[in-house]
């Protein structure tokens, strides 16, 4: 799906890797990182060597053709197919599969040196091609486009799900996939989050920005079926998976009024953006952009509201593409430095007690010279549903 | 959140196994086993000994108190805490957690022998308790009902994912949490599928019954943006979690009419599930229901149509509950046994050129004695849209 010279740019990324590492070859089964490689997914392995074209080990879909193309059963049938071009080490996506599968591989590769293809495909994931920010673009003029619809979806005595089940709708019409990939197994969500009120301030389990109590204990996070009232922020931070690439956006409206605390609140993180917008450069440590958005919330002496109140996130941002966490990481021990093509998505948020969760979130691609660009760039400020 | 006698019952289980297997303690970190274990999800392991309390060592969320919490922060931490009660030999979830997740948990009990819980957790769950059969029932009548809804919101000249949105809609207004768990990496969907003409029979990655060309190859299954035109099949089935157990159930719709043959597959459906609901007893051979199933399918004249045509499943039926894909698996090679209280979705489903997928899905309760209790009682015949 992906054209050869775009899939021979990204299989450049990876190689280069490759060789830093001492690489002979790499077996691809994640799902997105197939598709990062061949612009689909499939079920079956992409191999591929240092040298010479990638090969498909396919087992379903049926009637997949192209060069490389060989179906298989099982994995177990791959070093017959080639033959006496078996590799010395090859890495396999240890990070991404269980345990039981990546032992079977190994099975699979005995007379080879196994090690972790992960980070391998972290580190060329992190940085974007033209086209790929060609597709998180795509995304992001249809995440505004939703975003400035919210104001048309609210109606008197909605509840936070009332809202989000209307703005699930018009996401799914304009084209959004709906699967939220993440990275791990960890972390689980469906199709974004509306939150109102102090359910923004129920801790959750999961490593996101904020939390939310849920709908059930099987799934504690984001609405728990509040009522949204006067006074109220509502925090809208939904999926913006439209073409395989997701942008990360979050506006905050209000019902009536707002405290003055959370209207500063909400331009302290307008702010921040701004700040990480104009330092996030090529060379830029991303340890500095979070400690700098600390400072900028401690300044404003929101500090104890800042990413949360009952429980505070470690992070201010993070990489964003075909799955919600990917490289660089915004955090106070992050070692990553940015560099030209990284997207990511900045999110200072606070939670201020009674009104909820306020502040925006943006997706940023780091630039060759200058501030990143915007790709979410809808007004920042709060906007009133009535 | 589990009642203590309710968790007791679940642990019993389990400690039944891990006796057989000889396993000292089980750690569990996979959000679905973590649920069954304890009624919620958080983020942190459960130590569970052969015999004594089990332990809690919690990351996140803050503010999780109870016997036996303690909070962590990285899984070293844990054996200082259980003392001199180190297990001799300790179960790791190998199919569920990533290589490099285990990896490390083999090096923190390093003393141990690491052997593999993903076998005990699923054998556990195969056998629901009747409170997990009361949260399938309550699963069901919702499920039921929105089945009912779906000729009120079918217009004319709508596509198949528009339809599909509207039933996605009225799922989460009646408290659908949306998130469809899937054991394993390889299969993702979002929130179930609709299916329409030719589209049905699309060959897709995922080992799902039906297949289907999706939105974007980024996520290639289900609808595709169809228009649902006379004489075409309209198969529905979604997204039955409304209480962190899913039921799974499909129904067929047609426009203005329908062919002969498609009408016939979709009474040998019919015929199917209630063959299998005769035949789904303790002590019967999955493997037996499958060959049946084929059997019939096969008498109709129907076999190259079965499960698929282009591309077909090799499964007519599997368990279900806090996942999709739990045992026991219905599929000719099976080793699976029924007992009282496996809840299985059955599933014979045929694909007809130009008209599209054809047939039901129901979830039954293989009961002590007697036919298995159907859980999703919606009449089975097709129903005309207009």
């Amino acid at each position: 799906m992906l054209t050869p010279e775009e899939q021979l740019r990204r299989l450049e990324r990876l190689r280069a890797l490759m060789s830093e590492s001492k690489t002979d070859a790499v077996l691809i089964a994640d799902n997105a990182n197939l598709y990062y490689l061949t612009g689909r997914v499939f079920c079956g392995y992409m191999y591929i060597p240092l040298a010479g074209d990638p090969m498909y080990y396919v087992r379903r879909p049926s009637e997949l053709y192209g060069p490389g193309v060989v179906y298989i059963r099982k994995p177990e049938e791959i070093p017959a197919h080639l033959g006496d071009s078996l590799p010395a080490t090859i890495a396999l996506e240890e990070d991404a599969l269980d345990y039981s599968t990546i032992c079977r591989l190994q099975r699979v590769f005995d007379s080879a040196r196994c090690v972790n293809a992960s980070p391998l495909l972290r580190a060329a994931r992190a940085v974007k091609t033209q086209a790929e920010l060609d597709k998180l673009r795509a995304s992001a003029a249809k995440h505004e486009h939703i975003y400035r619809m919210v104001p048309h979806l609210y109606r008197e005595g909605m509840t936070d799900l009332e809202l989000q089940v209307e703005i699930e709708r018009i996401s799914r019409l304009e084209g959004c996939l709906g699967q939220f990939r993440i990275a791990g197994s960890s972390m689980e969500l469906y199709m974004g989050n509306v939150l109102t009120g102090d359910n923004a301030d129920t801790p959750s389990p999961y490593d996101f920005a904020m939390g939310g109590e849920g709908l059930d204990p099987s799934l504690p996070v984001g609405c728990n079926g509040s009522l949204i009232r006067n006074g109220q922020a509502v925090m809208v931070d939904m999926n913006g998976n439209f073409t395989g690439y997701m942008t990360d956006m979050t506006r905050t409206f209000y019902i009536s009024e707002i405290s003055d605390k959370a209207r500063a609140a909400h331009q302290c993180s307008i702010d921040i953006c701004a700040e990480m917008q104009r330092m996030a450069v090529p060379g830029a440590k991303a340890a500095d952009l979070y400690h700098r958005a600390l400072e900028m919330a401690r300044e404003a002496g929101l500090e104890a509201e800042f990413m949360g109140h009952r429980q505070q996130a470690g992070f201010v941002g993070h990489g964003v593409g075909i799955e919600i966490n990917e490289l660089p990481v915004i955090a106070p021990r992050s070692r990553d430095i940015l560099q030209a093509g990284n997207v990511i998505a900045v999110e200072p948020k606070f939670v201020i007690q009674h009104v909820g969760a306020v502040g925006i979130e943006n997706t940023y691609c780091v630039k060759n010279e200058g501030p990143a660009e915007c790709l979410t760039c809808e007004p920042e400020e709060l906007v009133s549903l009535i």
